[in-house]
């Protein structure tokens, strides 16, 4: 197989033979193909695409280069979801024990943030002892007995996405929809789930900013869990505003604790419930427990302390604050009618609950909290945001993040609450 | 400088700007820009293309990563010609002193063959004792006292060139008009002669095999070289045919000499002289001697041997002859209508005149000639070609390449004679 003639034929518009798919992933993995090769081929991939066929076998090729996990014989069946990542976007620590309760097993392999969007680990460790990295049986028997696991990926899940990731971070091929849609279904199609809902988020605050490329991303992932025999749905939902009121690992686990005690911020409860029921659906639980009902009876939280604590994890600790706040006022009062889930992201990044670089620590106790959301009235004077930080240095950064982040209008204005869930997209 | 910025800048369809060229070349030349990141420049250049400004600076500041050379004091004009590669392509041999008999100076650097093609410092090696690597200054004399110098380019000569050139070898990201374009004239601007005679071949036997690809090619080099004050002009020529009557190193100087003593292959003849009027033209010496009376009163073969000598050469040595020959006879009479370029130059190759590693050695003595040439009467039996090689066992490999390379046609039907030189493109 020659690597040369292989990029020259997808850069002119050819169809990579199937063997020549599995070669190159298989000899890249391996480091026989050059990292300079394989960029050259992921640039050509940009421009012309993938077809179906083609990504599929790509997709296969990669969960080829690793070991794909099982869960035969738990006696409940396993579903899991996946967000493409948000700002606030806690809703996996809600949702993988609400589910857990109504009877599924949920195998949520994770990932740390980077950038302006989050990570689950990240937030779970701001709980004292608990730990991200489990082996395989640790995961099985936590399945079986607590039914919810969220843990870091193993490192022999999917390595060529591993390497391919690293690649496309430094050569400006991230933005390619075969290329995520690989990277994300190959992940989750090796960690063994059933069944898969997407959550595909679409604005400002979003990687995709556009509607119709967020919908072609969807299409392509649930095409790619089909063809692999994982019974895979889409939402696509709003990410404009951030989700909830508070943007930062513990500010995030304490608004989660809100939801799973009956509380919390309508968003987080609503896209929580949508994607949990969506999750059951898809994996065959109908007419069993109601998501809700979960929360309602304690189920959901009883879950969440098992799962916390079959890690390590001490559910009653109390959670980090950062010692130093600061206060955003609003200047006019009104009603807010935009509040910029970019802007939010990049102060509490800033602020330090994200990293720069993946070798980067993040802040625990660091973070935004939001004191008003689009469509509620505010007074000139009153808090918008309150600030957390280890370091008052950091406050200066975030300001400017903040900057124009959010739109007062007169509070008699017509104004409509835009849609959270835009889009449902099947198999 | 963000690289990673400035690739998806390109990707995305927008200009680089000055500074960011400048920094790219440089950086990359320094190797602090990887590798896999400028294959996937490349490979976004490939596709969206480069806008004449942005290729000029490009092309500038692959000038800028070496040294250029100049020639001041030499008293005549200097100037130089450069092909695109074709098959029994040793113009550059009799033209050089053909040029310098008319009073020019020309700055030859040239370059050895990869692939089908061959290379002019190949076909020199073959004489006894000549050297091609001097030094500028021996550079600098040889073109004041006998005004002819082909020799290889130094490695301070636009070094980005060099490692660019490599890398796209290897990326599948050759085939690309800007880069193309700048590899070529980095090189020859940074030679420091004052006027340019690209012969841009078209046809199966050479690079570009389509004539409006390569008369795009030739008007982007003559637009950068005229905007870094080269006086550039271009001839599309013909490499549907081999050019001549040999196709191998020691068998192309020998026709070399057959045409600087006025005899030789009538095609060889014309384009010679066409080439060396342009560039007599392009350095302002019109109304001197003309090319061809450099031939009959013997000056081109005194600049010959005086070129010859002063590179460590004896031009009177007998030229290698490789042991083993091959006849290839004519199936049926007529008259020869084809004469695959491609296929005699992979058979020249095969034969062991060409190599297929840059470290590979090539056999001086080997090659095809040719007994007949499109127009030309063959009897059945009569010989078609000669096959040169050190080693009878590449006689198979060399004879497959040229099946079906030969058509003749019924003698009485009708054949003109394809024109050699195609197009002017002019600054």
């Amino acid at each position: 197989m020659d690597v040369v003639d292989l990029i020259r034929s997808k850069r002119d518009g050819s169809d990579l033979r199937d063997d020549a798919i599995d070669w190159v992933i298989a000899a890249y993995t391996r480091g026989e193909v050059a990292e300079e090769q394989m960029s050259a081929l992921l640039m050509a991939i940009f421009f012309v695409g993938l077809t179906a066929p083609e990504l599929n076998r790509w997709t296969a090729a990669m969960i080829a280069s690793g070991e794909r996990l099982s869960f035969p014989g738990l006696g409940k069946p396993t579903t899991d979801k996946h967000s493409t990542g948000g700002v606030g976007d806690k809703i996996t620590l809600p949702l993988t024990p609400i589910v857990a309760a109504c009877g599924a097993a949920v195998p949520q392999l994770s990932g740390r943030g980077l950038g302006h969007t989050g990570g689950t680990l990240d937030k779970l460790e701001s709980i004292r002892g608990w730990r991200a990295s489990i082996s395989n049986e640790e995961m099985r028997a936590q399945l079986r007995d607590v039914g919810a696991v969220i843990c870091a990926a193993g490192a022999g899940l999917a390595p060529a996405d591993r390497k391919l990731y690293a690649l496309r971070d430094v050569t400006a091929t991230v933005e390619s929809i075969p290329l995520i849609a690989s990277s994300i279904m190959s992940k989750k199609i090796a960690e063994g789930t059933s069944a898969l809902v997407l959550d595909v988020k679409v604005g400002v605050g979003a990687f995709m900013k556009d509607r119709s490329r967020a919908r072609e991303l969807a299409t392509t992932m649930v095409g790619l869990g089909s063809a692999h025999g994982v019974n895979t749905i889409a939402l696509l939902t709003a990410m404009d505003t951030p989700l909830g009121l508070m943007a930062g690992n513990a500010l995030e686990v304490a608004e989660s604790l809100e939801v799973l005690a009956g509380g919390g911020p309508s968003d987080v409860v609503e896209l929580t419930l949508a994607l949990a029921r969506e999750m059951l659906a898809a994996c065959g639980l109908t007419g069993g427990k109601e998501p809700a009902d979960a929360i309602a009876d304690g189920s959901a939280m009883d879950s969440w302390n098992a799962m916390i604590r079959a890690q390590g994890g001490d559910p009653a600790a109390p959670l980090p604050v950062s010692p130093h706040r600061h206060s955003v006022v609003a200047a006019a009062s009104g009603r807010v009618t935009r509040m910029d889930a970019l802007a939010v992201g990049v102060a509490a990044w800033r602020l330090g609950a994200g990293r720069a670089r993946k070798e980067d620590d993040v802040s625990f106790g660091a973070g935004v909290q939001m004191h008003a959301k689009p469509g509620d009235i505010v007074m000139a004077g009153s808090p918008l945001f309150t600030l957390y930080a280890d370091d008052e240095a950091r406050f200066d950064r975030a300001l400017g993040a903040l900057a124009g982040a959010v739109d007062v209008a007169a509070a008699d204005e017509a104004w409509s609450k835009p849609a959270l869930v835009l889009e449902r997209v099947g198999a």
